[in-house]
């Protein structure tokens, strides 16, 4: 079995040092006792305070209606060790298989929403619907992250990046110019 | 004087594979005579066809009028190469300097836009403004990708993703997992 790290509190005005690198992420979500995974490439932030996260959830994805109708999802941010779940996930249908099952995923519950944490991800942020005007032209989502848990260790996760047909970027090394920053623009 | 790689065109509907992984871009803009270059980290594929991409300029960016009046700008990924000129641009204002003068970057004429692409990139997208519905309320521009230009070498430019605080994740290796996808997930 796995070990893995202990999360903690992690303020919400800061997971774009998650989310703005750009890893491909899961995202879990219940409705009426059904609960699935889907896999996600295409999100940005868009703010810091609320924290938003906009993302493209494709209508074809079992997850939609879950997350339409529920207004709720995590966004879950996995590292190399799940590669082959990532994968696995993007290549199936919640609507044939029980995805936490099939890839040995743990459901954990959340704190503000019913979807699920999954447990084995370096970071989880809970999501609530904040704006949905572009859901119909773009399948486009505006969610508020309301709480974010995040691993006490490591620092730097090594993330997947998804660059279409089937490769990923995996993360590389951290350098650091914060001695040229403007302080008010870090 | 540093010597960079011929560009050829690009499919538009392939741009993912150069903006999924997350990348901070160089985005430049034009508009009567004037123009700019500034930093954008937060942005996101929306569409294969049309080519859309959704990105946050604040309006406290120079670049934020030349772009809003123009309606046309051009997305271009930097590499570890450009680091200093990235940071730079980021921590300066077009209203009180020419950034393509002061960090050493060659403005070239774009085919379909009257923003300049910046020669030194690895990738030059030319955009025109597709939707800006979600401008007033968040910043948010979806721009439609009309045509793309991308090096022909190297095959896995050294990209920056940044994680605020003045740290960024430089890309790392890659990774095949094709043999587990369907062919209609690619």
């Amino acid at each position: 079995m796995l070990r893995y790290s202990k999360k903690r509190d992690f303020p919400v005005s800061r997971i774009r040092r998650y989310l703005e690198p750009g890893p491909v992420v899961l995202v879990s979500s219940r409705f009426q006792g059904k609960a699935n995974i889907m896999t996600m490439g295409w999100h940005t932030v868009m703010e810091f305070t609320p924290a938003l996260v906009g993302c493209i959830i494709a209508e074809s994805n079992y997850s939609f209606q879950l997350i339409r109708k529920s207004g709720q999802c995590v966004i879950n941010v996995p590292t190399t060790r799940l590669t082959d779940a990532v994968v696995g996930i993007g290549n199936t249908s919640g609507a044939e298989i029980d995805k936490f099952e099939k890839f040995g995923l743990t459901a954990e519950p959340a704190t503000k929403v019913e979807a699920p944490l999954i447990r084995e991800c370096h970071a989880n942020f809970e999501c609530r619907l904040y704006d949905d005007r572009l859901v119909e032209a773009y399948n486009f989502f505006i969610f508020e992250v309301v709480k974010a848990h995040v691993a006490a260790s490591p620092k730097h996760p090594e993330t997947l990046h998804y660059m279409g047909e089937g490769a990923f970027m995996v993360s590389g090394k951290i350098i650091s110019r914060r001695a040229q920053f403007r302080p008010d623009r870090l």
